[in-house]
């Protein structure tokens, strides 16, 4: 067990790389020599790590270096009436989380939205964003080729084309920033996420301006797309999917599922967006990111994108005639239903249980996603508001057994 | 299949509710039952997510409605060596991902800071923090209760220790807003993430506040503490550890193996951190969150945190001599090496390759994660620096054989 | 003298109001007499205050219960040498401020500006924006109007136009938030800073919104066009113009005037940057709020719009031949040249100054604002680097003679 | 006029300097001599700007290159109840502005706020920051110098008191950002806004530290303390005075002088602060920027401070009883009724008017600008939920001659 010795510091040698096999090596032999080669490094015994049922060489192109996979607990929460565009039905939704108290608490806010009537779920916008960023000599340069370059989106639409099927390049927003140009290229990508896709769509629509324009170079990414991040930006229109969720639940419902009133929920919001601006967070919401992670985790989604995905707007409202209309506002959901790691292992059965395989499916799992945060919006904004928070995590947490078999507890993930 | 259909909608009765078993249900036989039944509603198959080979009454306190586990291919990047206080030595890290070129990538900036003799990590904070809100008639009570509370720290304190011994109250906060008081508690909780800890103890606190000061309620989470979210505050010194990473590269070894310059690293941090700018981002970095999520899968963390853990600062800077200072900076890293999920089937496999098994290891694990998160800076900053993306990613991502087995790609995820 | 007493309070009736005079009393006499009634109030002396040469009617629609008028010390900085679009040539700026080595500091910048070969401006954009919000029953109606209104730009650009023939609805972007719909509306307006203009504008658009949809009611003001406050969305094209200044300064240049290297200036760029990151800043500058304060106050702007003019972006680069390459970024620039208090006592002076009264000349005085700004943070910068900002406010800071008639001081202002 | 002409580019001799006289020329003659030498050059009159009557000589210290002074109307606004630990009893309030119906708007917000029995003001905190930046070797050195630094202060303080009698070191707080050190310290600064005097103390602790560890070198301003913009870190405890003011207003009186509702002010900021998350502001509130900078001018305060005072969080909810509580925190409000412009020409007699001249009066000023902020939100939150904001300007806007002479106007400024 090398890893506490400092015998080879400084060196880092080929020799101490974790082993190269020809063709990268996914047989189910080579993911095995390295994982025993791992196990010597490191002093670790690998054997669950090593029990996976994914064929091996299905994990090229998802992973290098592969010593077997992690296995994330999946619950299932429902019933989820959702009344979308793009999905429409009674759902059950998979979660992989290892925090105990929040598949019950989903749970309870799916069937106090299925017994309200269900969700109405919408996806306003659907877009993939990448901003390179070119460095021209001056500021007037810059800013001559910000003025015209929009009216070459043709030109440019036709060099992205060159690059994929799938994609399509379909905007463009210029904004100089002294002498560099900050470059925003919206493509339409599909059911896939399409990131790589629209990297080399956009590396070819660069070449073209800096062989045609004043621009010096580009650096590919500019940090401006709030890819894997949270920004202010994202809440205007951001990377992937812009997806609203709402409501109307009656009081007698809240009452008898949530076991709150609407006056607690709107009263729990006041405070708790005041919280928010306080601590100079961007949008509101509960625990957005609890919901999505195990969402994403269970369907093969990139996981990383949580952290775009989670900035949002929860919105509690008391209606003329007392009951509550609750809504979530998404406005960078990032899904796929082909591409990445959705096609692999587990991934493909998660989707089935909700009918989202493959083409076609990515605007209803977007629609399945925002519905089933708002269940956990509703959950945990109750348990907060009747101080049934640490209770009910006592209730499920971990090596509590439970007093009862209550169907619906308060409780809720991480209220922050 | 009846999640097409609409013959259910708005009833939601509790036939619809996923199966209840006696003791919630987590032999292998009720999982198996719960599984079934889940595919005879949605028509999925759920074969792969069966073959579970965590033992399935461990699922108690982790997850509810179990129906298996998902599986994440794992890879393993290294070596990295580390010169912390807590964490010192060669490691190979344990990275769950489905995103192709992720490994490798991370993997070419490791062998870079090794053979530039390694990176210096350290810890300067340690403190899980929740902030209730306290609801007062005036403005006056409130301000007089900010003003005369952090007084009674230790009788605070004293409270707080009656529901747990691993946490320890170590500070106090008082911000009226309004009528409002907003009162972060800071604690020390060990080795352990701690949120539900520090839930139970802050609720016992707050008890105390109502019943000796004018406030007539509370709220034990007000949003003001950004678990699970990211926001200006936490910069300023957030939930979990603050940790700081750095490195000295020669000149040589960044061209050796990241093949660029230092020039051209700085170059681009300047020309990226005004694209944050741009976006209004919390901090500037290239990718943590997809390091962050590869390692927190792994290791049985709560990965929902990524959405606090992934803001933070990366510099690139130049030395006097030439070479290449780089580091990391992350104000709110999450960790932990006993609780939630960390003692849970594959976790604590991939806890001991990195040697940070159960209690005591929680800063070692920090110290790790934020060196991982250097690795992966450097590596991305120098494939957009070069105008290599595209090309890592056509070499490694899904279904494109490799041309050769390089070692160093250019590679990243998600450069935003 | 009643102010510290308590006998009235809880009153607040009709005697208690400053008087009211018919026609709302902008006579000398009136104010006069007003002006005495407060004196005798308060137990202040407003002989200064009452010492004003604005012709007294003249002060109608800009202030009401008029007692005088304040008075601000006034400098002039330059020469400013700027090659815009609009503005063109040699420029003396009027800087009304009483915070000392303000002016020298501006000068000294606009010095090494002009000796470099002036300033190039741009303005890219000049709208000003405002959005409205709208309640619907519920999420699905929201999404369907904003789906639809995009395409009713023209009947709705008729209806704003019946209310104004200077301001024109420019551009409509609809943002659904759960069941509310945020529209703003781009309005181009001219001379005039427009707030008032595009109201009525946009109040006439929303009643044909709510009679033609099913939208319930609207709120003029929602908050999201962040008018007079600091926001993220500002920096992706905010309200007024938006405008880019910028400069290559010989090395020498650097040296001569500035008595600092660029090497300095933008080690300064990175240390500060990551400052401006670490406390959650919109965008990054040295002091922009000084040089627009003062420059707002001198020409008649409404002052208040610094919260928002303020939000920009300084750059100071390397070149690869080794001269200084400045930048400022303006996205939200207010500025007006008629209506408000353009017209009125010393405004006009001072935009004659700058050749800016009346109308055609307000995306000059854009132009020239935002060359200032580049002089403020050239010479702030430079103090900064060099470590001079203590000495430079010690020589010229309040009730410090100097000991030398140096024309090219250090100093700045609060550099924050 | 030379100002369009382009002879004279590139060159910025020293001939084109306004001209220097000796003892930077304050006395009479000198500033009409420039005045007139301004005059000639840019062919502007400036017969306004030359009739001022502060006597000359007292403008050394708070501006250079002299030429007379601006006037801004001054208007005032009152009655306002005030019950602060500092202010107490009834104030009219100075507010110099162009912008029509400001005043009146605020005016009716008092008249409302007065009726309800007064406001209530406190101030929690009253530090001013800087925060210098000091550059390490590695990150080891920057965290060990963080970890003992605080163990300190006596010693900083006692060189900080070297520099001032009047500022006093009362805190230190240390955040490494990789290799940097990022040490803020907070001073109290007694009744002076004392920006330059803790520039000096710093200045003078900074060169300790340097000369003490392992700091290599520092910039004193890092962008950190956010002096003079908006930031998130304002929101934790800003620059200057944290005050907060509040009021419980019947309903009856919000119906007579506001002419609205409680309710309908609830639902007002319910949308309101959705349209700021929307946004990306920090903070909410309605125009607090107007009635600061109208304050600011009038008091010569240092008008540019309004970037950071205007950022804060403003709160209307209804009581149990139907009442209405509103409420504003302001967390960086930058008073000082002692230097920079408060001792010169009308500001002291502004000043006057509120009893704030001289020492011991700033925390006096900071609770009267606090409870005038909140007149000015009730009043413009009325206007917009009623719908009344265009009426009002048209009432009260330029040019348009009144139709009646009600007290209690709608209107208001900019509610963006």
């Amino acid at each position: 067990m090398e890893q506490n010795g400092n015998q080879n510091r400084g060196t880092g040698d080929r020799a101490d790389l974790v082993p190269r096999f020809a063709g990268q090596g996914y047989t189910c032999e080579q993911v095995a020599e390295r994982r025993a080669w791992v196990e010597a490094k490191t002093g670790a015994s690998l054997e669950l790590v090593g029990s996976y049922s994914i064929p091996s060489e299905d994990l090229r192109g998802n992973v290098e270096n592969p010593v077997g996979a992690c296995q994330v607990p999946l619950g299932v929460a429902g019933p989820l009436d959702v009344a979308g565009e793009h999905a429409q039905g009674r759902f059950y939704v998979p979660l992989a989380t290892t925090e105990g108290a929040l598949v019950r608490s989903y749970e309870r806010g799916m069937v106090a939205l299925t017994r309200a009537g269900g969700v109405t779920a919408r996806v306003s916008l659907d877009r993939n964003r990448i901003c390179p960023v070119f460095c021209f000599p001056d500021v007037a340069s810059a800013h001559a080729v910000a003025a015209e370059l929009p009216e070459r989106l043709d030109v440019l639409r036709a060099e992205a084309a060159e690059t994929t099927r799938h994609g399509r390049l379909a905007g463009l927003d210029c904004q100089p920033v002294g002498r560099d140009l900050f470059v925003t290229l919206s493509f339409a990508t599909g059911d896939a996420h399409g990131m790589n896709m629209i990297a080399a769509a956009a590396d070819r629509v660069c070449r073209w301006i800096v062989e045609h324009t004043a621009a010096e170079r580009y650096l590919l990414f500019s940090g401006a797309s709030s890819e894997k991040r949270a920004s202010g930006s994202i809440l205007a229109g951001g990377k992937g999917k812009r997806v609203v969720a709402g409501a109307r639940l009656p009081r007698r419902t809240v009452r008898a599922v949530l076991q709150t009133t609407p006056e607690r929920l709107v009263d729990l919001w006041q405070h708790t967006v005041v919280g928010h601006l306080q601590a100079g967070t961007f949008g509101y919401n509960g625990h957005f990111a609890n919901g999505l992670t195990a969402l994403f985790i269970a369907c093969g989604q990139d996981v990383a994108n949580v952290a775009n995905a989670a900035v949002g707007i929860t919105r509690f409202e008391q209606t003329e005639d007392g009951d509550l209309y609750a809504s979530v506002t998404l406005p960078s959901l990032t899904v796929a239903t082909v591409g990445g790691g959705t096609g692999l292992g587990t991934a493909p059965e998660c989707l089935a249980m909700v009918g989202c395989v493959g083409s076609g499916k990515a605007l209803k799992l977007a629609e399945i996603a925002a519905a089933t945060l708002l269940a956990g919006e509703l959950s945990m904004g109750a348990a907060i508001a009747e101080g049934q928070f640490v209770d009910a995590h006592e209730q499920y947490g971990r090596n509590r057994p439970p007093a009862v078999d209550d169907p619906h507890p308060a409780g809720g993930e991480g209220g922050g």
